[in-house]
Order: structure tokens, then sequence, then C-alpha cells
């Protein structure tokens, strides 16, 4: 809006001057009978139609940008607890200053939450909600595949409903400059970036030398093929519909890597971003998780008072 | 953007139209000699006029909207630490869909941080950078009073700077749904609203029944006298006007009561927001504190890779 005003103003002053240069029509027509040089009228009429056409250039270019541009098919898994509607909150609104995306959101949970749904309405973005809960049999594990059924949940849907743009995963708890999204935004096949404050080692990143591949940099390698961060990677959905068996396996630590070893690519494919991974653009940002109010809000003193209703917010438990 | 183009988009058509039924002026041009009806010409150049002055309108109108909005004043403490940047950079991205903010960034430093600097040049919105660093005498404090030396510094710029709006303190870490600003936005004297996820007792609000004001709910009450959040008040600058001596206390624990008491409020004179305060359109949330990377970095295997300029932002250490 302001960048449209600032471009498309100057533009309509200019329109103005030239307006008060030809004088208002009325001024014309007292002098119809006097000798007016036809000339002088189409010479301003010349300017004035460049002013226009330079005017109506401009919106037009503004108005087909971003319509032109691949869409960007962000899926961010979810799970009930206290902190989730806060952190969508924060996701979505860096995400309504991002042109042409969709956003998934998969939430781990067999019933549609109203509070997620009352906030994507309110949210001014194409989104789709899906309900996408952790099978049963890996609720036993130890160290449980979260988010697995949610990232498998939204390539599906992507798989059906999408035929251009990129796919990225983006968790609801991590922090985005958006930057990030205009760097994936013309991914060919898989691209890269360095994500912040991951683990003891400070950051993931693919490691360049001379802008070539030499290595990975992570907090845990881990004989892993792959060693990145979800956050780490973009896929262009052409290449994924060309790989449709790719999916995420069920096995907590080995989600990256397992689902890019799926896509069949070599590190010669890998497009590096972020000015030859330099930039960080993402960060692996944790929020801190609170435990449902300990205090007894059902005091008969509250009776009648805002607290009866705050009080469903405040006891969310986690779906077990 | 998409409000701007569809309202002066149709007008712009319109504008196309009339042109295309004026014809080119070179194609007047050409017929300058045989008979132009000037009647004609002067008709069609008053709906040209009248087309342009509507879209004018249009413009302007779109335009001026936001800025008869009161100002949104935004006094953001930060100090430097790993996740200052990620944590400024999801704040900025909020408040650049808030229409009429000022956003105060004053950082507990004696060095300008270029970081901050290049943050706040890329984000459009109107901002001051303040250099406000915690006096000596209170870093020997057991638990020192961060963030008062920052509050109290933009308040004294906004004494001298403004004249109108409204005096919001957020914290570089909280949650912020854009609705907030708009509650706050037309405060007369000090407006108060609930916060979200704040100690065990899950939020911190004035307790209201049948929109009366009846008491305070908060993790610990502590005898203050204003038992609330640093997020959960904002101040009208008229009125902080009034009071040329209101300020907050270096003594943690005590800066909301403290300051809102040299206000000179009484709680009749609170405005409760976010719909009798039963909404929650802020929280505080906390983002884990990552330490600098731990790894080697300087190994030589490094050299002249991507690495040893993400070093920078892997080690950044918090000012003692």
């Amino acid at each position: 809006m302001r960048k449209i005003l600032t471009v498309v103003l100057p533009g309509m002053m200019m329109v103005l001057i030239i307006l008060s240069i030809f004088g208002s029509p009325q001024g014309i027509r007292q002098h119809q009978n006097s000798s007016i040089p036809i000339n002088e009228i189409l010479k301003k009429l010349d300017r004035l139609e460049g002013r226009l056409n330079q005017l109506l250039d401009t919106v037009f270019r503004l108005k087909k940008r971003p319509n032109s541009l691949p869409t960007i098919y962000i899926v961010t898994p979810t799970y009930k607890r206290l902190e989730q509607i806060p952190e969508l909150t924060r996701l979505a609104q860096t995400l309504v200053n991002v042109p042409n995306i969709h956003w998934i959101v998969a939430d781990d949970t067999n019933t549609t939450n109203p509070q997620v749904i009352h906030l994507l309405k309110r949210i001014h973005l194409p989104y789709t909600y899906l309900l996408t809960p952790m099978p049963q049999e890996f609720k036993k594990e130890l160290a449980r595949p979260k988010g697995v059924a949610n990232r498998n949940g939204g390539m599906e849907w992507i798989r059906a409903h999408a035929t251009e743009g990129v796919l990225y995963f983006a968790d609801d708890d991590n922090t985005y400059d958006i930057q990030i999204f205009e760097e994936m935004r013309y991914t060919r096949v898989v691209s890269m970036f360095p994500v912040g404050l991951l683990t003891e080692a400070g950051l993931s990143t693919p490691v360049l030398k001379d802008g070539r591949f030499i290595g990975w940099y992570d907090g845990w390698i881990g004989g892993r093929k792959f060693p990145v961060d979800m956050a780490g990677f973009a896929v262009s959905v052409p290449f994924l519909l060309t790989v449709p068996k790719a999916k995420m396996p069920y096995t907590a630590g080995m989600e990256e890597t397992g689902f890019l070893s799926s896509l069949n690519i070599t590190t010669d494919q890998i497009e590096f971003l972020a000015d030859n991974c330099t930039q960080i653009y993402v960060w692996h940002t944790k929020t801190h998780k609170n435990n449902p109010a300990s205090r007894n809000i059902l005091l008969p003193e509250y009776n009648g008072t805002n607290l009866r209703i705050l009080q469903e917010v405040m006891t969310i438990k986690e779906d077990s």
C-alpha cells in the first residue's frame, strides 16, 4: 500500500500539474469562440495521455507481478497446546506479508479446533485446514515422530491440488524473515539455506567453498545423508510430482534425510540460496512450554466475571 | 494493496475507455486540418477530467485515512543476544501490518548495533533507534531492573517529539495479535487488557463483573497497587504529557505498578478493552535462550567457506 502510493502518487501529481497547465475544460469552453491554437491542445493531450499510460503501467505492473509469481505452499504442522494460537497468530501475521502463498495448516488431531478455524478465517490468507492425526501405532514410541502425519498429509493435498510452485515445511514456532520466501520461490528441484539458532552448533547449513558444496555443518550429523533441518530446504512442486513415492518416514530424527533421500536427488541438484548460504533468514526459535493454569479459577468469587470466559484458553490440554 | 487495486483499477479502466472513445491525440493531429467539432473535444475533456478527479480522490482518500488515525508509539526494549535479530524481525513483520505506528527501539547498549540498524532500515516502518544502556549502579543488583532505562528513554523521546497518540511497551519476545493495537488506539487515559501465558496463573487480567472492575487476577499480586504485566496496558500520550514526572522505577518487579502509580490514576479512569477483558490479543511468550556456538568453527577446514561469514552471528555474546 505504502509502495503503491509512493510510486503512484508522484505520477498522479504530474497529472494534476499537467491538468493545471492545461487549465480546466470549462476554462477552454469560455474561450471557444476566440482563437485557441488547436496544436496547443493536442500537445497537452499528448502529454496527458503519456502520463496516464505511465500511471496505468505502474498500477498494472504492481497488480500483475504478484499474480504471476509461483505459489509457495507452506505446510505447517501444529498441535493443540496453550501456545498454539499465539504461535499460529505470529506466523500468520508474517505470512500475510508474502504474496502468492497458500498456507496448509495440518493439525495433529481427530477433531477440528474451532480456535484454529477462527484464526484462519480472520487472517486474509488462502489456506487449507487439514486434520492429520498421528497414527495410533506411533504414539507408543519413545521418540514420537511428531509432525510426520501432518507433513505427509500436506504433501498429499499438494499432489492432489497443485501443479506449480514450491513446497516448504514451516513449523509454527520458528522465525521467518519474509526474505526467505522470495529466496525459495523459484526453486527448480530442491533449494537449501542456513537455519539459525540450532543446537549447540549455533546453526545448520550446507558448507560452501567458492560457491561449491563441500559438506554439512549441523549439531548432529548422525550418519544422515542430508543432515539438515526441516526449515532449511524447499522443494519444487513440479519436481515433487515427478516422484510420486516421495514421503517422510515415521522415524524421529530421520524425517528430513529420509524425505530428501526419497526424492532421489544428488547434492549437484541442490540450489544453495541466501547469498551462497551466508545469510540467515530463518531461525529455529523455541518457545517455552506453559502448563495449564494451576490456580483454582473456579472459585465462587469469580462467578459472573470475565475469568469464566477466559478459563477455556487458560486450561487447554494437549491431546495425548 | 488488494483494496487499492480493486478500487482504483475500475477507475483506471474508465479512463482507458474514455481515452479510446476520444481516440489518440496522434489520430486527431492527422485530421487537424479537417473539420473536428471543438465542442466534441471539450465534452470529452470534461469527462476525462471528471474521471481523473474521481481517481485522485480515491487514491488520496485511501492515503489519508490511515494518517488521521492516532499514532501508536511502540517502545520496545531490547538487548544484544543471539535471539535479538530473530525476535525483532518477527515483531517488525507484525508491526508492518499496523497503520500509523512509530516504533521506538531502545537498545540496552552503549554502542549502536549495526545488525539492528540494518533490520530497521530494511523494514518500511517509521522508527527511532535509541541507545539506552542500564546505568552502571543497577548492574550490581541481584535482580537487575532490565528494560527500565530503555522504557524511560523511549518515554523521554515521546515527551520531546509527540503530541498525540498512545504509548505501548512491547517487549520483543511477546506475541501480538494486531487487533490489540486497534483496541488501544483511542485510549483516553490508561487502557488495560488481558495478557496470556503468564505465570502458573495462566494469564494476567483485570477482573470484571457485569463490565465493572472488581479486582486483579495475576500470578503475583505481591502487594502491588497495579498487579499487571508490562504488555497489559497502554497510555494516552496527551495524558502522559500532563504528568511530566511520571516514570518507571529501577526496581525489578515493581516497574509496572511503580509507573502506573506515578501517573496518579484511579481504577475508575481505566478503560477495559478487548471485549471487557474477555479476549486475549497479547501473549507473554518466552523464547528459549541459546548459548553462543560451542563448536570450534575456526577449524582450518572451514577457511574460505560461508561458515567464516556466519561465525559472527553464531557467537554473539550478551553485553555484561
